[in-house]
């Protein structure tokens, strides 16, 4: 038994970061023992046993050995356990608004990943129109909530730990797909707590570089860690690191570079 | 302003029952002011401006004059403002246990609804199956966490109160599409649960007859208060009131009755 929760977790996976960020606004980076998981091998049978069959990360052990998935749910109880003042707004008004805001995380994860997995070219604007159809929501919610403020209250809480990840992972659509946030009053707001929330010092663990080169196979419609015909080392592998890497073609409709021109074998 | 919260609000619907049972486990059935919405009308405007557009009921106006929406949401703003002591577990772990298991409840209604509303006579065992598969999750998951009780944990809780609503609504497939639990292991711990849920005297909100009766049209295809062709009149009408209209035919995929067969003109 470990004497501080155990989460298993891929390094540059979004729903584990909402975690650290967590934990670095809190200064506890080591409350919890993090535990890697290699996506690109076979799950390890002692986890897959814990989990009961299911595969998706993070998964945290507490120090009863209680098994917890589901990233928000996780991240909840984080803030309720650790040591200090939660990241949930105190006032319970407030936290039901957070709480509505954070209710479109699943539709704006699940635009961004379908348009960047997307590889017919023929429906590039079709999923960048249901992106921005989910910026101009939040948007919307953030004028109602706090059209003059940054955040959605006074500073980063935890609606903006939810959505930062992904506001980081989407940096794989800037470079896929040429997408920019477009100019106009219905993205101004939301483009002020987007640029806000990956400016924050908590929210630096992953960069832009990193995201391009390890999500290159799901621009190629390859997601967790499976093979692209022709390929034999996935993007999501830890060696050769993605530093060590070139920056991978921006052309996703040309097909897959090879493991040699994606620095993946030598 | 109101001194108490208002809620908007269809009387039959399974998303405000979840907040009626709270308010009757907590003994406090008049901390809120509930206010009917009639959803075979348009909507208000005043509500709709409230609402910034959306028609999905419950919402919640707080003393503040502050717009909730979301069950669930709701839900939990109410447990935690409500005075005494809250129906969500205390410990965080369990909590998330709670949580996880209300995670299920989006796929577990939709799966309901739609089988519930499907109008191919072909399709019936597929829809069955998938509710199957809903049960089969709900009975792994309380057999893992409480395999000999009754409830998630020892007594009717926040999870409960989110899933006796659907189980009470689900009378509609017994009555319109003869669906029963199977016998056998895979179900027997969901079926303890659900039994033992809507037997609850806090649950008691709606009647069997009532449902069946309100919910015909769903059952013909047609939700949210919208017309069957050659009708005039939705089940959901408030006028004639379900007690004195006769319980409508079984048979589903024969084609709607006429509003006077279902009791709804004279």
């Amino acid at each position: 038994m470990s004497d501080r929760p155990i989460v298993h977790h891929i390094p540059v996976c979004p729903f584990s970061q909402r975690l650290e960020i967590l934990l670095a606004l809190r200064g506890q980076p080591n409350a919890v023992e993090f535990r890697v998981v290699d996506i690109t091998k076979p799950r390890d049978p002692a986890l897959l046993a814990k989990t009961r069959g299911t595969t998706a990360l993070p998964v945290l052990e507490t120090v009863q050995g209680r098994i917890l998935k589901e990233s928000l749910v996780i991240l909840r109880y984080l803030d309720e356990t650790l040591e200090g003042q939660t990241l949930r707004r105190t006032d319970p008004a407030e936290h039901a608004v957070e709480s509505l805001l954070i209710a479109n995380e699943g539709p704006f994860t699940a635009a961004g990943y379908r348009y960047v997995m997307n590889q017919d070219r023929g429906q590039r604007s079709h999923f960048r129109d249901k992106l921005l159809e989910q910026y101009r929501a939040l948007d919307a919610f953030l004028v109602h909530e706090n059209p003059d403020g940054t955040w959605l209250f006074d500073d980063f809480g935890l609606a903006e730990a939810v959505f930062t990840p992904m506001f980081e992972r989407f940096w794989f659509l800037d470079y896929y797909e040429g997408f920019e946030l477009p100019d106009g009053g219905e993205y101004d707001r939301v483009r002020r707590w987007r640029d806000a929330c990956m400016a924050h010092p908590a929210a630096q663990q992953v960069s832009e570089e990193q995201i391009v080169k390890v999500y290159y196979d799901y621009a190629l419609g390859a997601g967790n860690g499976s093979l692209l015909p022709g390929r034999s080392v996935s993007s999501f592998a830890f060696t050769p690191h993605w530093q060590d890497r070139p920056w991978p073609p921006r052309d996703k409709y040309a097909g897959s570079a090879s493991d040699r021109e994606l620095g993946l074998v030598d």
